[in-house]
């Protein structure tokens, strides 16, 4: 197992399953598209200021800390839904996400003022109990629906390509804001 | 195999590879999943005029329309990339969908005055040839690198899972764009 630790490197635009042999195959799939996908949104914010990562750009509801808050905020929801089966919307242990699941006017309140630094930690905790929890079950597991605690109708395999489909749905808002609020020049650059 | 029409079907929330016995497993996934994202495209652009798929609102650089251009002709340049191992971006038989993938100046000023159905057309034509192209191959073609003629350094099962985070990412954009150009009003919504 040898994955790519940024964009830079060959490795990273290989999805190889089968470089762990420890993983069921559809497991290490999806191990291998969360891993590139949180490469690519480390890219798109990376140097990012305080003031950058706080600014709402007009037509925007969020700004880059926002969805960079809500993307780990997600992970941490899912560990609840997925791994654990429980109603994460009616459980008091994860009140804590819920301001930066919702994006809403408390969100735009309270998430700001902080160092990319400190959305890059939690993210990368987050996401290192999803690669924990998904190592430690396998392909039968990731076929079954949700637990009935969970007060959702959908199964593993759905329930964590969301979560790459949530990531990579905020990364392309990420990167028109970034261009408004931090452009960068260079030839041929696309939307 | 009994894939879902649209997003309310219960059947649209799970990944079920499993369900087509002719497809391998990773192939299977991946059609389950680019099915899944391209039900999430027509939701978010159900229902758009004209003038609301040209509209190009400030800070963004592209209109809805060009974006779904965008993601039908990365289908069309994946075909030729990945099933037949060509140059598209020397090959002029693929000169057609560059206007589309480039999303520049020239972009904005012809991708314009098309209904939602020609944009669709186009969408569900490009699609019907990935899944095609996808279902006659197998998780040993998934695993291999492009073909040396195509120029890329990438390996088949990442060049397809690009092809879904590509539209996703576009998707993010259309979220944003279509609250600026037709604003729905719904409790709680987010961006």
């Amino acid at each position: 197992m040898s994955r790519a630790a940024d964009l830079r490197s060959v490795r990273a635009y290989r999805i190889l399953p089968q470089d762990d042999p420890l993983l069921t195959p559809h497991i290490g799939a999806l191990i291998e598209m969360l891993h590139y996908t949180r490469l690519t949104t480390m890219h798109e914010v990376a140097g990012l200021t305080v003031e950058q990562l706080d600014t709402i750009p007009a037509g925007f509801g969020n700004s880059v800390g926002m969805l960079l808050a809500h993307i780990a905020a997600v992970h941490r929801i899912y560990h609840g839904l997925s791994f654990e089966g429980r109603d994460v919307f009616d459980d008091e242990s994860y009140a804590p996400y819920r301001l930066a699941l919702d994006l809403n006017e408390a969100a735009r309140e309270h998430i700001r003022g902080r160092e990319l630094s400190e959305y890059l930690t939690e993210l990368e905790a987050a996401s290192a109990l999803t690669m924990d929890g998904l190592a430690a079950r396998d392909d039968v597991w990731l076929a079954s629906d949700l637990g009935a605690g969970s007060g959702q109708e959908m199964n593993q395999h759905w329930a964590w390509f969301h979560v790459i489909e949530d990531e990579v749905n905020h990364q392309g808002q990420i990167r028109v804001i970034r261009k408004i609020v931090a452009p960068r020049v260079k030839a041929g650059e696309q939307t």
